[in-house]
């Protein structure tokens, strides 16, 4: 089976963890010499952003530590054991942004791909490259090697009665997303082409799963790369998304913040009509999963509810199957 | 008083201390406000190296940690309480080079130096920043805002019978200088400019002293820097340097091997000849310090023994004193 997984940091790296021991894959390393399987997933690049010199690409590196074994579990995101030298160093410069987690063994990371960006090599083959080392056993492709970044727009808490766009990175990390979004631009992304791989993988898909990843800066920002949506309106494969939202809530905190600035309601069924249908509109989705007992009804989509906690990879790998079922794949 | 010294890395950054305890500066930190002295380090930059995307210049770096108070005393280099976890973990990713003392504090700097190089600013700017924090005491002037870097030729350790010419710092740190040099060139130095202040340092000093650097990769380099040697033959400030040789022995590790590459004899006395007479010669020197002692005739210079090791800062104090008085210059 040839499986595409859209993704972005923690949540769809945990879901990756699931995907991977539904098709019997070992969790972390690469997949067992003549597995029928392969999983792909195309990763939002719209949080990457350069810092102190160094390129940070926050979703394809949890991703990637995630899988290789590498990631801070308590934590969700950086490497286990990470340590915070240079950061302090940085600060005891005074060097600006000093907000941003940017740990020891993480900018070893940005160092090699900042590297290899500045010799000429786009992102999708320095993340081959970096994934020569972690072994995730999955494809991680960034969803374009061009530069796109998530820019929001909130009332400058320093001037008052003032706009102020600001990188997603700094609203989300430094702010905690409590300044209300006006407007969420994913700047960059009108021009952006897929990276190469991108639309084959959806061509060739035996199914394609959104993970329960942010539906507007995550799993949206993939969507908004050019020719991605007509991928997936295209593909033979079923096209099944996991629904973030559970009882109204956001799985992961802030995913509200993010719906309410793109005027979208923070429910499963809304979420699930901003995906919208392939057969019945100009959506995206066959196959909506929600959480276990909500009654939801998105038009033209099957939807289906489970379980949805990702609490392990064993109930993460049941949700898992519970999508791939729903995109018409028997394991 | 207006003092130039001409320095290296570990030795040059020592005698900057016994320097400033000569003309009553404080050990650590900037001036007293309102001291009639001031001192400007002409720093060898022909060691710097871009490794990893970072822009490494040891000897700044070194003079700057060791005036600013934050040098590991024992080792010589880098940070007190330095930790190598980026080092480490590039290795873990198979980054070469992996022979390089990539400490963790060290990165932070590295990282602002380059960011600022990147954006255009010249390395005597990036540096006046850096010191910023550090606040030497002194002006730490990089001899050159153009890059040159030091190169050797040896017989390449991995293909016998054939030459190969290395960084300086591949040579100085990852083979300890232990194949002989054939030769050992500045690259880049033939067209560089001296840096800003460099030339008028020389013109208005009271007194320009060479510190116990290695003459031919670290002083030598600087005299290399179009101009600088015409400036010392021109300034009214006498030039008096110091032997870093020792009865026939490098006073630090493997200086003679440089020596030897250049065709010099590792003695005071060819050491001082090699930089020779302003007066009776195209030399640069007026007085030469050797240790005590030791009988060496430069022609055309005044030779003086007087201890020279730098065991502590009040006995390198004392050292610079005699360099200074021999200078023409009374404290």
């Amino acid at each position: 089976m040839r499986i595409v997984v859209m993704v972005g940091g923690v949540g769809g790296a945990r879901f990756l963890l699931g995907v991977k021991q539904a098709l019997g894959l070992p969790a972390t390393g690469v997949a067992e010499p003549g597995s029928p399987h392969e999983v792909t997933a195309l990763v939002n690049t719209g949080d990457d952003v350069w810092m102190h010199g160094l390129r940070i690409c926050p979703d394809l590196d949890t991703c990637m530590y995630t899988l290789g074994g590498g990631i801070d579990t308590e934590r969700g995101w950086g490497h286990a054991g990470e340590t915070w030298t240079v950061k302090e160093e940085l600060a005891a410069y005074g060097a600006e942004p000093t907000w941003f987690g940017l740990g020891d063994k993480d900018i070893a990371t940005h160092l090699i791909r900042s590297r290899m960006l500045r010799a000429g090599y786009p992102l999708s083959q320095v993340t081959e490259a970096l994934c020569d080392r972690w072994k995730p056993g999955v494809r991680l492709l960034p969803m374009s090697d061009d530069r796109v970044e998530t820019h929001v727009v909130i009332d400058d808490p320093e001037d008052p009665g003032q706009r102020r766009a600001i990188h997603f990175q700094e609203w989300w990390v430094r702010y905690r997303a409590e300044p209300p979004a006006h407007s969420i631009t994913a700047i960059g992304a009108d021009e952006a082409k897929p990276a190469p791989g991108v639309l084959d993988a959806i061509a060739g898909a035996d199914a394609v799963l959104f993970a329960p990843s942010n539906p507007v800066v995550s799993v949206g920002t993939v969507l908004g790369v050019p020719g991605v949506r007509e991928a997936l309106r295209k593909t033979s494969a079923g096209v099944v998304g996991v629904s973030p939202i559970i009882g109204g809530k956001a799985l992961r905190g802030m995913a509200d913040a993010c719906l309410t600035a793109i005027g979208v309601e923070t429910s499963a069924e809304a979420v699930g009509r901003h995906y919208g249908s392939r057969k019945e509109g100009d959506g995206v989705l066959d196959g909506w999963l929600v959480a276990e007992g909500e009654q939801v009804d998105v038009p033209g989509v099957a939807v289906r509810d489970v379980p949805l906690l990702m609490s392990d990879v064993d109930a993460t790998a049941a949700m898992a199957r519970a999508a791939l079922d729903l995109a018409g794949v028997t394991l």
